[in-house]
């Protein structure tokens, strides 16, 4: 059968300057528009590959038309989901960050998808600003039957896990539009987000480490407040979360539901069966243990050939390479990941 | 060689009622003692087993002949390892909180470690309330060279990760003492400690399945800050944190640390190298996969030969029997897990 062309579920792309955004914004957000942050746990050596700056000026994931070069021909890319980093959903004010995350949409509609696209090799993520949930089932509306958005997207930062009843019009809009719901890491403890569990980390290196405890809780969320029982046509996809700690997870979430499922009558199956049908993990930045065959064996206790999705997280620092993140796979196995799994969830 | 006798790491002891604390404590703290809690995330069905009243009245774990029936004698138990609960590191005056410390530590001492321990059975915990740790240090110090307090003990709930310097003062007082540091789940986001991240969860099993979280944060805090470097004598126990999670979590760091190590220059070999020589893990609620291979992959992953110790939990609900929780381990294996790595690590 041979190797299948990639999907690669996580690729940043971003304004070359913050006016290419503020076309797209009315007053009076458009003077108030600046780069969300806060200035610390910022990556101290780069934040980037120090080879993703476009010969032609702007920042890492600025230029299509090296992107095309250096991700997607280098490595035969079939396509690449968009995720740009709009981080709206860290501040106080709900229509201010609406705004943004329609801004992001228009720009990544006008410079990406429609415009450097012909052959389609580019799918785009819908942004929103899940602090506002009918505002966000609006926004998600108004892309519905475009051809390339392919899914919604969120940072993990939040101020309530997201299995919690306030986020269901945004669901229901997935639902409606058939995209799937992506969580990227970002924002958790920033602006108005709950602040990571236990307190506040010391380092960029524990910051990043720690990120994918908070889609360990989203994810018991979903499953334990009967999201996928609510919503049958719901799919959670958890980028850049990690990968190697969901058979640990599922095994003590199926072992409470045990001698607990009295609190939780609406699941009709133990809490790791909503996995296959529902959710989707990408795998960078994949853990790679000294010895392969240990993950290999994780690989297999996951599900992978079902769950897992390539992706590269182009241009980031600590990007995976399509053809050296992970170990030898057998051939059906990469297929599933690198390719089947992604084509299925987004209908490639 | 045969079986060893068990060592229990996690046996949870109460006082009768307030009273038996309020005896050990001075005005004005006395006459204020009420028990900590907030009311809810409590287990809708029952929080300790059904069996475990003693006949002649009180609640689970406070009467000394019972446990010794119903556990130690049952399971051919050496040693039991006492933690009680105080939750005195949620309030926000530390004078108050210390002094209960101090109660619960002559209340442990007189009621069970040195009264009904001819055979030295049970071994204790010395509670300590983090939040001003000059005052935990004096209380630590205050126990050492007791022939049965074996270890420091707080909660999981912190304002901060443990790594941070402002806890210091106890690991040197850990140090001086030769007492490993154990930390058990609770008051994560009670009283004045940080809120679980990404927010509250609505349902016990999601809070009781989201405790392991905590402890992640809490080990790469003590790796990345370099505790290991600064106090080399220094030990942690994660008690009742979960098992599993370790491989996932340290390939994670691991891999970081290859981009990142620039950040933090202390480390003076990769993150995972720490955990032989300074990290134990308890064993209960031990995650059980429906395939058996898979837990003993993961033992081998973890390197459980050396950091896993085996516990029950009595009196609670999700109590793990000795002769149940683990699938058939080879003998040597069983040894190190439910005997050795403990009578190392505590001297028995």
């Amino acid at each position: 059968m041979g190797k299948r062309g990639i999907i690669d579920c996580d690729v940043h792309v971003y304004p070359k300057t913050m006016d290419e955004l503020k076309r797209y914004m009315k007053e009076p957000w458009r003077d108030r528009l600046k780069p969300m942050g806060r200035g610390f746990y910022e990556n101290p050596v780069h934040g980037s590959r120090l080879d993703a700056k476009p010969p032609g000026g702007g920042g890492p994931g600025t230029d299509p038309e090296f992107l095309r070069e250096q991700l997607i021909n280098e490595y035969g890319i079939d396509h690449a989901i968009l995720l740009p980093r709009a981080f709206c959903n860290m501040h106080p004010d709900p229509d201010y960050a609406t705004a943004i995350a329609a801004a992001y949409n228009d720009w990544l509609a006008d410079t990406w998808l429609d415009k450097y696209n012909k052959d389609g090799v580019f799918k785009g993520s819908i942004t929103i600003a899940h602090q506002d949930p009918a505002a966000a089932a609006k926004e998600i509306d108004r892309w519905a039957g475009h051809p390339h958005f392919v899914q919604v997207m969120t940072d993990s930062g939040a101020r309530a896990p997201f299995g919690q009843r306030q986020y269901y019009p945004i669901y229901e809009a997935c639902e409606r539009g058939n995209f799937p719901f992506a969580i990227h890491p970002g924002t958790d403890g920033m602006g108005i987000n709950a602040q990571p569990s236990p307190g506040y980390p010391t380092h960029y290196i524990e910051w990043h480490t720690c990120l994918s405890l908070s889609f360990q809780a989203h994810l018991v969320s979903f499953i334990t407040e009967g999201v996928f029982e609510r919503f049958p046509g719901f799919k959670v996809v958890m980028v850049e979360g990690g990968v190697s700690w969901l058979p640990a997870l599922m095994w003590r979430l199926d072992a409470e539901y045990k001698g607990l499922r009295y609190e939780v009558p609406w699941l009709t199956k133990r809490p790791s069966e909503y996995l296959r049908d529902h959710v989707r993990l990408t795998s960078q930045p994949l853990e790679r243990p000294d010895n392969d065959a240990h993950l290999l064996q994780v690989l297999e206790m996951m599900d992978a050939k079902h769950v897992l999705m390539f992706a590269s997280d182009y241009p980031h620092w600590d990007f995976d390479s399509p053809t050296r993140a992970f170990p030898r796979l057998p051939e059906e196995l990469y297929n599933r990941i690198f390719s089947d799994n992604a084509r299925e969830l987004y209908g490639l």
